[in-house]
């Protein structure tokens, strides 16, 4: 068995990798793992090979696909804040790599006298929703983005669904929550911000929230979300019905609902480092972004995440602040 | 004021165009008309533009956007059936052309000191949903298209609406019924035969049914799509709140009742014409269409259509029987 990680180099990829080293993964190789990505930082695990490019170039991505990889994890993307100020990348890389990705993909299907139906698994996000929601979004909400970052999600869902309904890949995309608590440092991504008024003052920095804390938003840990990706590898995706982008479950909590599950894990002094510091670019984007899931099919599948923002910031303790 | 319709050879394409010369659309002067298509079989409007080209060329596409039209019908489509069996064709035409129509219209956009935003009406269609429906769908049920052709214009629907509310154009997406009575012979659209099994017999010819009577359907003639189309036109689209794909008004009815209609409106005789002649790859694409809608907001902006199937097929007599 062969894997392929798109996106490797991100926070999520990286703990994609250690998750599978870590479980085996069907006792798979080191060898047969495949990282992609533009750069590598931070990136220590040994044997796996390491391909650096850039998924915006047709051909690297025509040269990947001729290593038929038997599961394909597409993590890369332009993040949503970058995307919306730089509309031509994040089309190019968050829809036409999808579409580069699969037509080559079917190359290789056509080309075996073998089946070869490759695995995808496809980080989605809720930004594939746009405002006026629901108490709660069920499975049946349209998709109305209102970023080119959610828009550029939900064509690459559409894409990846409709491969997949004439049998060429096998592909499922997952609309993460906003993965929080993210270690690190901050991305360009407008929600950066829900890790940084949590991790910074953990590290006993300053943090600067841009929002009210009335703000209320879908998260789920790092932990979960490789954990999801996993998961989503062992799905009979026949029981889907041609409905292959799920809605994952996450905990529903306000600004401030955070801000207090920290006070009880850290106390006040701690939580006295974020700092109120408005900014309206990033509270436009936020305005327009879900709250609150009903994620029935996920969890039918047997999808599985926190349930309380307190366990969330925990998980972040225990993976990441005590190793920094 | 000039006016391009891609894909104006169609039938929808020359019943607008018919309509635009016919009501005078705000004294236009049919030399500002250009049409756009592969051909124009039976197009014999005097006065306007005819321009043969294709879609498919990026290149025709960049040479058509110089224009600078201040509308932009967009009807041009590789058909239901027709991207089911050519699926890289049906993508090609269906989704990049309007990524190249966009990327295309933003440069002129840039380009110039006076503000360029054309307004763009997109004919979506209702194959953009998928089975399991609700009894009647409502303006909030999401897309799982089901067919290459719903998905490509799902995708591009979404292209759009991103390119809209950046501003660079103005675009809506109207998601037509079934039109119904189409005049002419039958296409490659796997819906033809809603339409046949009403032209045919009315013209004295056996008329084919590849469908169980029982099958629920969504339906407006050609003279409702080219006012829904000239309607659009009309709409402050700020209103939408950047939901710019809208599900238009329709006739919802059974085979049976279409088949019930023709008989109140031409008697038995003609009725006998119709001959049952089941066809499994139709049978089975017709299965995961939506048969019934409740289009609010498309009403609540002044979109009409007839009301029965009766009024759909007398609008055939009087539009197109009549004249043959």
């Amino acid at each position: 068995m062969k894997v392929l990680i798109l996106g490797a180099g991100g926070m999520v990829g990286r703990k994609l990798v250690k998750q599978i080293l870590q479980t085996g993964f069907n006792s798979i190789n080191p060898s047969d793992i495949y990282l992609f990505d533009l750069n590598f930082p931070n990136q220590h695990h040994t044997g796996v090979n390491l391909i650096k490019g850039d998924l915006g170039d047709p051909k690297q991505i025509k040269k990947l696909t001729t290593y038929r990889f038997d599961i394909i994890f597409h993590l890369a993307a332009i993040v949503s804040g970058e995307a919306e100020e730089n509309f031509d990348k994040g089309w190019k890389v968050n829809l036409f790599s999808m579409w580069h990705l699969l037509e080559n993909l079917k190359i290789e299907h056509f080309n075996s006298s073998s089946k070869y139906i490759p695995r995808i698994i496809f980080t989605s996000s809720i930004a594939v929703f746009g405002a006026p929601y629901p108490d709660k979004i069920d499975d049946e909400f349209l998709c109305a983005p209102q970023t080119s970052y959610g828009a550029q999600k939900a064509s690459a869902e559409l894409l990846l669904s409709d491969f997949s309904r004439k049998g060429f890949v096998n592909g499922i995309s997952l609309r993460l929550p906003t993965i929080c608590v993210r270690p690190g440092s901050a991305n360009k991504a407008a929600s950066s911000f829900f890790s940084s008024i949590i991790r910074e003052p953990l590290n006993n920095k300053t943090a600067y929230l841009p929002v009210d804390t009335k703000v209320k938003h879908w998260h789920a840990s790092p932990r979960a979300a490789a954990n999801f990706l996993l998961h989503a590898t062992t799905i009979n995706t026949s029981i889907l019905d041609n409905r292959r982008s799920l809605n994952l479950p996450g905990v529903s909590c306000t600004v401030e609902e955070q801000i207090e599950a920290l006070r009880k894990i850290a106390g006040q002094k701690v939580v006295d480092l974020i700092i109120s510091k408005p900014d309206p670019f990033i509270k436009q984007m936020v305005s327009g972004w879900p709250s609150d899931f009903e994620p029935e099919r996920a969890l039918k599948v047997g999808f599985k995440a926190e349930t309380n923002f307190e366990q969330i910031i925990s998980t972040y303790i225990s993976d990441d602040l005590e190793k920094a």
